[in-house]
This record gives C-alpha cells, sequence and structure tokens, in this order.
C-alpha cells in the first residue's frame, strides 16, 4: 500500500508534464490546492489496479478548458467536489475511488485534490498516459465506453450534468458551456465500473510520474544526468539537442496550434528539427523527416536539467533537448489512430510506431 | 371542466400570436405536433389555476431557440417528453399537469402536444401572458423563483440537466447548449408547487387565446369586424392603420433587432407611425410619440382580417391595423419593468401604461 504525500506532489507534477508531452498547461495552481488538501484532510491512498473492486463504482476528475485562465479565474476549491458527487447522486451511487484521466500539467493534481478532499483513494492509472486536447481522446471512449453522465461545474456554482448520443457530442457540449462558464470549469466523467478500469486504462501513471519527477529533481542534484534517467525509466529515445529559433502560434481555432524550429547543436550541429503541435506536441520531424508522430509522446526538455517545456511556455532561444516516449500500446490500435493519430489532426501523414522511425530517419 | 380538442388548435395558434406580440414564430410545426397527439392519445383536459392542488407539481414544456428553424431541423418528438419526464426523475417527483410557459406561436402549442402525449392536464395560465425572448423574463423569476433545475433536449438525443446560481446563467448555459444544438432545443424548467402557480401565473392564458382565434375566425365568416372583436376581449386600443413602407433588421446580436415604419392610411392618412421590435414588439409610435411600450402588448394585424402577423412575416406594401393591449398588471411592478421594461432593452425611455399614452399621443 503506498501513500502520497505533500512533498510527492511537486514530483508528480514534473513527471506529469513530460508524460503530458507539451500539453497539460501550468500546473502551479493545481499543485497548490492538492498540496493543502493532503496538509488539511491527510495522505491519500494510491491503489494499483489489481487492487480495485471489479464491481465498485470509479470517477474521474478533471479540470476543463484553458489552464491560464486559472492563474486569474481562480477555482473556488468546491468545483471538483460538487461535480463528482453530483454525478455520484445522478448515479444513485457512491464511488470506491477517484480516476485520473489524463497526464499532464493540472490534471495530474486535480483528481489528487479531490481525493484528499473527499477523503478516497486514488488509482494509479489514467485514460490517457500521456494529455490530448478533447473530451473523446480516451481509451475508455476509444472501447466504445459512454463519456456521459458527465458534471461540468464552474467556480460561481452552476452545475451542468449531461447524457449525450456519443462522445462527439459530449465534447461540442461540455466545451460551449465551458467557454461561457469564462473557458475553465471541472468535470467529472467516463464512470466507470473497476473491470473497465483494469481492462482499458493506462496503469500505473501517477506512480510512473512519481518516479520520473522525483530522479529529474534527484539526478539534477548528483551527477547523474536527469535526461538519461527519464529515458531509462520511460524506455525513450533522444531525437534533438539544439536552440529554439522560431516558434509560431496560431489561436484562431479554438485551440494553439503551432510550430517550433530548432538549430541543432553539439552533436546536431548541421542538423534542423521541427515540431508541430495543437496543445501537445504532434509531429517530430529532423531535417524534414518524421522521427515521432502522435499519440507517440514528444516532449520538449530544458538541454541540461531535463525539466519539463509545455507548448505555451517555448520559446526563442530556448536550449533544449527533445525526447520522444513510445505511447501506451492501446493507442496503436486502428481504432485508436483514427482518434488520435495524425490524420485526425489534419496532417497528411501515416502513424509509424516512434521505434521504426528512429531507426530509419534518426541516424 | 373544459377539454381541448383538435379543432382548437388553429385558434389558440392564431390567440397565442396575437398575445405575442410580434414574438413567438411560426406555430406550423407546433401545430402539426398538438394536433398529432390529441388525435392519438385524446383531448386534453384545461384546468383552471382554481383547481389546481397547491402541494401539486408542475412543470413547463416549451421550445427555446429559432422557431424557423424548426421547419427544416424537425423535432422527432420525444423531446418535450424527454425534457418533460427527466426534470420529473430528476426530482424524484410526478407532475400534475402541464404549464405552458409563453404566450406565443409556437409555445402555445409544445405543452398541449406535451399534455395530450403524456394524458395530463394542461393548466390554463402561463408565466408570461404574451411573448418575450429571454428565459429569466417570465413572472415567476421576477417572484424570485429559479428557473433551474432545467433540461434542455434536442432532436438527436442529447440532454441537459442545468442547475445555475441565478436566472441570467440558465439564460447563458440553456442558450448556448441550443445554439451548439443547432439553433433549437426543447425545455422543461421553472418547476413549480401549486401555491406559486396561483400566486404568479398569469391566468386563463389558453382559454383567453382560444376565445381570440375562434371570435377573429368567426367574425370573417359573419359580418362582424374582427378587429372590434379582439379589442373587446383583450381590452385593447386601436393604434395605427396604414400601409408598411419599410422593414428594417438587423441580425449582429443574435437576436432579430428592427424596425418598421407605416405609412397612414383612412383616418391615420398623412400621419407616419413606427415600431422598434427585437423578436418581439416593444415600442410603437406615432408621429413620433410613443403610443405603447414594452411589457404592454403591441400586435401588428391583417389590416382587415385581424390575423396576426409576427415580425419575422413583416413586409413591405403590407396593410395592417396596429394594436395595443395592456398587460398582465404583475407586469407592471417596478421589479417587472426592470426585467423587461424599455430601459432593460437600452431604448432610453421610461415605461408608461398604454391607457395613459394612449389619451396623450393618439388622439
Amino acid at each position: 500500500m503506498r501513500y502520497l504525500e505533500e512533498k510527492d506532489i511537486d514530483y508528480i507534477a514534473i513527471g506529469a508534464a513530460i508524460l503530458g508531452a507539451g500539453g497539460g498547461g501550468d500546473p502551479y495552481i493545481g499543485k497548490l490546492m492538492a498540496k493543502q488538501a493532503i496538509k488539511k484532510h491527510g495522505k491519500v491512498k494510491l491503489l494499483s489496479v489489481n487492487e480495485i473492486d471489479d464491481n465498485g463504482l470509479f470517477i474521474p476528475s478533471a479540470m476543463m478548458g484553458a489552464p491560464a485562465v486559472m492563474v486569474e479565474k481562480l477555482p473556488n476549491g468546491n468545483e471538483p467536489e460538487m461535480a463528482f458527487r453530483s454525478l455520484e447522486k445522478y448515479l444513485g451511487k457512491k464511488a470506491h475511488a477517484v480516476l485520473p484521466i489524463e497526464a499532464g500539467g493540472i490534471n495530474s493534481c486535480i483528481p489528487i485534490y479531490t481525493a484528499a478532499t473527499l477523503s478516497l483513494p486514488l488509482v494509479d492509472a489514467d485514460g490517457m498516459g500521456r494529455a490530448f486536447p478533447e473530451l473523446p481522446m480516451v481509451t475508455f471512449s476509444v472501447a466504445g465506453l459512454s463519456a456521459t453522465p458527465m458534471v461540468v461545474c464552474d467556480e460561481k456554482g452552476n452545475k451542468l450534468v449531461l447524457e449525450t448520443i456519443n462522445n462527439a457530442w459530449s465534447e461540442i457540449l461540455a466545451r460551449n458551456a465551458t467557454i461561457a462558464m469564462g473557458l475553465s470549469s471541472m468535470i467529472s466523467i467516463y464512470c466507470l465500473n473497476g473491470i473497465n478500469v483494469k481492462k482499458y486504462a493506462v496503469k500505473g501513471t501517477i506512480s510512473l510520474a512519481l518516479e520520473l519527477g522525483k530522479r529529474i529533481t534527484e539526478s539534477n542534484k548528483s551527477d547523474n544526468d536527469p535526461i538519461e534517467s527519464i529515458l531509462e525509466i520511460s524506455k525513450g529515445f533522444k531525437l534533438f539537442k539544439g536552440k529554439i529559433i522560431d516558434v509560431k502560434r496560431d489561436l484562431t481555432t479554438g485551440f494553439v496550434r503551432g510550430k517550433v524550429t530548432i538549430q541543432g547543436i553539439e552533436n546536431d550541429t548541421g542538423s534542423s528539427f521541427e515540431i508541430d503541435f495543437q496543445n501537445e506536441n504532434l509531429i517530430a520531424s529532423k531535417n524534414g523527416k518524421p522521427v515521432a508522430i502522435t499519440p507517440d509522446l514528444i516532449t520538449v526538455l530544458d538541454k541540461e536539467k531535463g525539466f519539463p517545456i509545455t507548448t505555451e511556455a517555448l520559446k526563442y532561444g530556448q536550449r533544449v533537448t527533445v525526447i520522444g516516449m513510445p505511447c501506451d500500446p492501446f493507442w496503436r490500435t486502428e481504432d485508436a489512430i483514427n482518434q488520435v493519430g495524425p490524420r485526425y489532426f489534419k496532417y497528411d501523414l501515416d502513424y509509424k510506431p516512434i521505434e521504426e522511425l528512429v531507426k530509419e530517419n534518426l541516424s
């Protein structure tokens, strides 16, 4: 049995941002919330997927919208509980534990906050193993499970319960409500029994994030290379080392789409590297050839220290190391690729696993 | 005890459009729905407000959005029942009867459809005694009662349950959802007990609409003046007779705002008349001086036959008679004027009852 303490929150936020593949936003507010809830209500019991009851009810708790907005439009702290408890009430059942839905800055912290506040355990798993921008981009959705009933709450006290004919409509209606609520909301969604958590969740996400964050922090205090330790834990690949020479962003479509250009240094001197992103990093190419493609994870790190840089924090002049990591095998099925692969994001490109691309185009 | 039959539907639709003060839209689809439901499920019992149980539950059933859209985006017929039954389920109580919320084209027919379909009685009352464009413009809202819990359903099968901190937020969130659903939805809202229906509803709206529609239709078949019979029943005033010489419409704000200019004929030859509208007719002026102001009712009629012309049907060249009718006394309180008076609609003008304006500016 493992418990999450206040000091674990920083590690988890760092590790989840690495898994967030550029997305998931600034976890600042989420970290404060999670730490304060643990201080007030005590440690959070972390349940491995093997330990959960097949017939138990497991409810995710997450933030929806633009994390940047939450720094000014502060949560009042009751919304995650309101969303979670309202969904329990709507279903007429009590949840056994809180389930994370996404690995990424703020959404690694919100479920911990909710679990601490409600004195419930947290499941060591999630529905992505990374970050993605839309509600149906979750393993449970690809498996055919419904996102609804779901609840959307804002910091003012407004609440919506949604039941939709499919998860694309959940995305449309919840996104519209979130925008009307001022661009951020707290949601509970994808209520699951233990059997479906066991079948479809990405396992061990929280302990993986914790391990990643802890190793980077400790490596920085010793002589070890923090980036090597990330690659070791995540079975990832070092893709490029360089200096950011251009960042283009386009906000017209409601999401942040853009491209970052990196000029090689050290061993990569003379080469150039590009990452296309839409909230998350989606396509990484070296000298015009793809070396990692969504749903595999592409993460930009501080060149030496290994701390993750989200897409919104990319700036001209930063010295970075780009890494790529294989996604959970679930994402590599045909149905999953249709939902989160490059063509869904309008790139004229077929998905190929990072292991193959690295062999073909990196050396 | 009175029952509504299939043949009453046309009368009610005509009468409600007169009370709709230019708003409420084309009742075509609503009439078909209500007639078919009565044919299938039998007549609808009409309960006067005196007959209802103080502790009973009364739930409105209505269409939200643009009635014009429904002619192409047809309802599937289950939405009103889905909204109504979902609200009952959410409250854990069964309704005693369906309550109309608005007098106007389509929303005079939808509650009859719902009552027939669910084999429930219909209350002979509503929440406006006329038509208005926004959810909080209801007597119950001015009285401080909550619009929520409310349910919004679309023809595809999507459903939202809303609980908001005030009725302005109900309007924002339900309007957004309705737009996302394709500009029309079916709602149930303002659940009331019998005591509050008795205190705040506008009484006798359905039988008044029926009486108006029947008298106009019958007067047209005999030698009686249909417009005189409307004025007699509604205690209204004939404001102007003329030919429409200009109609301006502006759609930029989400509602149809506009102005119609009428050139006097017969006794009004040499005078001009203007009506400012925003979905409903709001201000009527003769030779620049106001003769009727919202919330009093301003309705444009076919000059001779007396059939109502909604704002969306106003056209150059139409020969019309404009009438004005006093609103329900409830709307003349200070709180109500703040919510539905001319200043709410951004006109720099104070409300004055039509009886006074007619004396001052019409003769």
